[in-house]
């Protein structure tokens, strides 16, 4: 530990302060480094083609429970939220890397289940496992996945391109991951405090494939693709959506509109929302784990946009000094804080 | 966990029988995929050169006790070991990854701390810290690094090259590390029981430095390569002597004769090791975390090879119906059975 008499508790600074902090001594010194800390992915040059790379930690206890994910859902939503990395970039994923820190409680079969999962995923996403290492762990299980991708130049779709009057577009729905997860929690609890009570979870698959089993929004980008539109900017939505409109803002120096009846929310989501006395449209702000893309498109990118089923333009892009706002139908304009998952936060 | 009746204890596969079980049933399918798992690195062709990557997991507990590694040798040695891997795939590391879970004891101090040693080894081995991912632990400190490196395509070296009386050389000296560690194991437990004593660590900061801060052999390499010589197979010792002898004979589909004496070790670690009662090779066979280079060479480089300072023959490659053996000045051949650091052991 530090031997200094100054002691700065993480939850001051927060994840994304503390990431700048403890990375901007550090200088650029390889000329085939593209892109650094500061994306979804990072881009490496590799002469005719551009390699990302992007890589996740999920930890026992921060990012999961055993008592109700299944290992082989894990493995595979392990691999995908780190192919949405890749994707936000507009990049293709090639391989992977899964390495594991092993808890006492877990033994082969149990890890053979995790694989089963790696597997399926790699084998829809097209992905090859390639490496990792796999050591005992004193505490909770740790997974460590790095995801590998490549793009032709000029293809790649970084958080800075938003420009003023581009629209802000959003892929399938929002909120519907975190519904899953409260759901998942209540009947825990109800669970572990009488004895013997089957968990209730029938009519609530869809909340619980969006946090349990999560895709990553290959489809819609090829489409995007397909009709030639190229997103101006792009991240995927792992913390919430306020929390990535701010990305895309800071990084592309530019505000934005956001109008809150256009944020689509699925049906079950918002009926759960409604079990639970949430907004849905906190859940979809602040919710995170959704792993669907927001991206920005020139504005006569409208009508081509639009005509894509599961893309929903939100909002469109504001001058950096007009801020970054969500607009209600009545009310007043509602400034944009990040609140989205943040494991650094003070219990 | 698995609802299956079969429980397999973890112990009972070890780390590389475990990794072959849940790894076999992968395929590959992207064309860019030369190498995956079973090498100190994956390979990716990327068109005109090939780019190497290596992952490793480092668990406060099982791989350090910050009660006495310092953070700044700690983030040090995380990006060192990784790049070792690059190295000992006759590739040039190129940019790394680091991914923290952090436990509420660490403050932001602590983690700069850390960084300022990540950022050392940056600029020493000339690597850019291009990502990484930063999260709370519910438990102990966890380090997960990605290195990323790159080679001009014939020039990588695998475990799999070596042929029948091709010469085994290796760099530096091995066993001190182990002989450290030891050190400081025994040192915490004195301070431990004796409330007030200082550890007593004076004359032995060589093997400590082994431990705590260990370099990567990027300098008997580059005299290699200076001197027109390509190895014919190579791995890094990160496991100990043993283990990497028999992944170079299993790869390579040969055996090995490798001559007890002949075993470099320092006179440091020697001392250290009859302080403790261990025979000095025991700690160079088995002790692990020595990061030097194991290699073979064609047998009409040794001359060349004997003229580098710093690089050891210890033996040659033998045909694979010989058998793995150590051979004493005095006594039988010792048939050499994996006994590596292995952290998945039964207690």
């Amino acid at each position: 530990m530090s031997n200094k008499n100054k002691r700065t508790e993480l939850y001051e600074l927060g994840e994304f302060r503390l990431i700048d902090r403890l990375t901007d001594p550090f200088k650029k010194n390889q000329p085939t480094t593209i892109m650094g800390v500061g994306d979804d992915a990072a881009v490496i040059d590799a002469g005719n083609k551009h390699i990302v790379i992007t890589t996740d930690l999920l930890l026992e206890g921060i990012h999961f429970d055993l008592t109700y994910f299944p290992l082989k859902h894990l493995g595979y939503k392990s691999v995908v939220v780190n192919l949405s990395d890749v994707y936000a970039m507009n990049a293709t994923p090639t391989q992977i890397t899964v390495s594991l820190g092993i808890s006492k409680r877990l033994c082969v079969e149990d890890l053979e289940e995790f694989y089963a999962g790696v597997k399926l995923a790699c084998e829809k996403y097209n992905v090859d496992l390639v490496g990792g290492d796999t050591s005992a762990s004193m505490t909770g299980f740790t997974i460590s996945v790095t995801a590998i991708g490549e793009a032709p130049k000029g293809k790649l779709v970084f958080r800075s391109g938003a420009k003023v009057n581009d629209l802000i577009c959003v892929t399938g729905n929002l909120g519907a991951a975190y519904m899953g997860l409260q759901l998942l929690e209540r009947e825990k609890k109800i669970f572990q405090s009488t004895s013997g009570t089957k968990p209730d979870l029938t009519g609530h698959e869809y909340i619980l494939e969006r946090m349990l089993k999560p895709e990553a929004q290959v489809g819609l980008l090829t489409q995007l693709n397909e009709k030639g539109i190229k997103p101006t900017s792009m991240i995927d939505i792992s913390d919430g959506l306020s929390s990535e409109l701010l990305h895309i803002c800071k990084n592309s120096k530019v505000g934005c509109r956001v109008y809150l009846e256009k944020i689509p929310i699925d049906q079950e989501a918002s009926n759960m929302a409604a079990e639970f006395g949430i907004e849905p449209t906190i859940a979809a702000l602040n919710g995170g784990e959704d792993y669907e893309l927001l991206f920005t498109v020139p504005l006569n990118n409208l009508e081509k946009v639009s005509s894509i089923k599961g893309i929903s333009v939100i909002g469109h892009i504001t001058d950096e000094n007009a801020g970054a706002y969500l607009v209600p139908e009545n009310g007043d304009d509602i400034k944009i804080v990040a609140q989205g998952w943040n494991s650094l936060k003070k219990e």
